[in-house]
């Protein structure tokens, strides 16, 4: 029997939490956070399924990298959320999968002149999303495995048990700060093995418990090069 | 005869440029930037007129910065706008003045990693705006003079005519990396005279058109210490 998909609302606020893995702090050479840190997405970089393609910027400097990541979907305002299983559970009505996509050479461009990741994080389209997963599909957020395929080759495979802070102490950092609101998506960071893509590869993800895929959290996305916007100087 | 003033509907995106006055990048001794940047602060940072306080983050080390700027209002959904007058006036439905406040301790360790701003200029009440500026009320967005006054003294006092990126080139950089919509904010960057302000202080900001305040942009604000959230520690 078919499942009735359903879509994400669109969100005000997309908070994604960085460098929440080990092994992947360590591929990118960064340094493991003494507490969470996060940056924003523009509601406009939201790509629905079937909503096209993931465009990659113009110009010969331009390196395109994904990062599948679990999304918690908020059901309500949190404000100053408590660091417990309990709170993340009155705040959270669902999940997805979602690929944080990255322009490294801006994002490397930003942090030697310690400026904002706006622009390396924001582009249109740098925000693939599956449909919801319903609570009860995915009981226990920190023990499912989430994955990514390049041109069908596994490239990303690791369960969210490895997060180095857990969802509700992701939750409370960011809610700390300023509420989230119904519809606002967390990202919760990437395991190791992110890397390019470039036009014309396809990117499957998704989302397995007890090793059964969920159809609810499945991606398919193709890359084109999009025609006009910024363009990354090689 | 008295006005009808409007509020700002809540937009998605917050958009804000830094570092587009001269004086301004002298005083923070920052470096000259060689195309505009921006970064992102969340919805729940807008704290309208007659909304309560601006929340100074507890904690020995919090310093909390004003930074009075001109806010374009859009008008409707825009992609890969044209760096041209036309494209802005079609862009834009009115102007407001806000306040970019920045809590510096943790942007300056925020630079120091080469980590986001989203905290350090994303906290709740971190963007006070003022009512909507009709277009017709501010002609020439490039020759008003913003102010902004704490405790009754002047801090900050330039026109916008002294911006380095005029509003036509923000706007084409930043919806050359994603669009912005209908109601959504660009905050297009702070004059000279950036400082601190503590709880009890009285924040006064606004414009004037031709020497002559606009009772629409008028902003009047108190500080005060918030009682839990992210503490910044000394
Ligand atoms: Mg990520
Ligand atoms: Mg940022
Ligand atoms: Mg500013």
């Amino acid at each position: 029997m078919a499942t009735k998909l359903l879509r994400l609302a669109r969100p005000r606020t997309i908070a994604c939490v960085g460098r929440n893995y080990a092994d992947h702090i360590a591929e990118l050479g960064n340094t493991r956070p003494s507490e969470p840190f996060y940056f924003l997405k523009p509601a406009s970089a939201l790509l629905q399924p079937g909503g096209g393609p993931i465009l990659a910027p113009r110009g010969g400097g331009a390196r395109l990298h994904y990062e599948v990541e679990l999304v918690a979907v908020l059901g309500k305002t949190v404000d100053e959320a408590a660091a417990t299983t309990e709170a993340m559970e009155a705040a959270v009505k669902g999940w997805a999968v979602g690929i944080d996509m990255t322009e490294r050479t801006s994002q490397e461009a930003a942090k030697k002149k310690s400026l904002p990741w706006s622009l390396c994080k924001g582009f249109k389209t740098f925000l693939p999303v599956s449909h919801l997963i319903p609570k009860e599909k995915l009981p226990d957020p920190h023990n499912v495995e989430l994955f990514l395929k390049v041109n069908g080759e596994t490239r990303q495979c690791d369960s969210t048990g490895l997060m180095l802070f857990d969802i509700p102490r992701l939750l409370q950092h960011v809610t700390s700060v300023a509420p989230l609101e119904e519809d606002d998506l967390l990202l919760t960071g990437t395991p190791k093995g992110v890397g390019p893509v470039k036009p014309g590869d396809v990117i499957e993800a998704g989302v397995r418990v007890d090793g059964k895929e969920l159809e609810e959290g499945r991606i398919t996305v193709r890359v084109e090069e999009r025609q006009g916007g910024y363009g990354i100087a090689a």
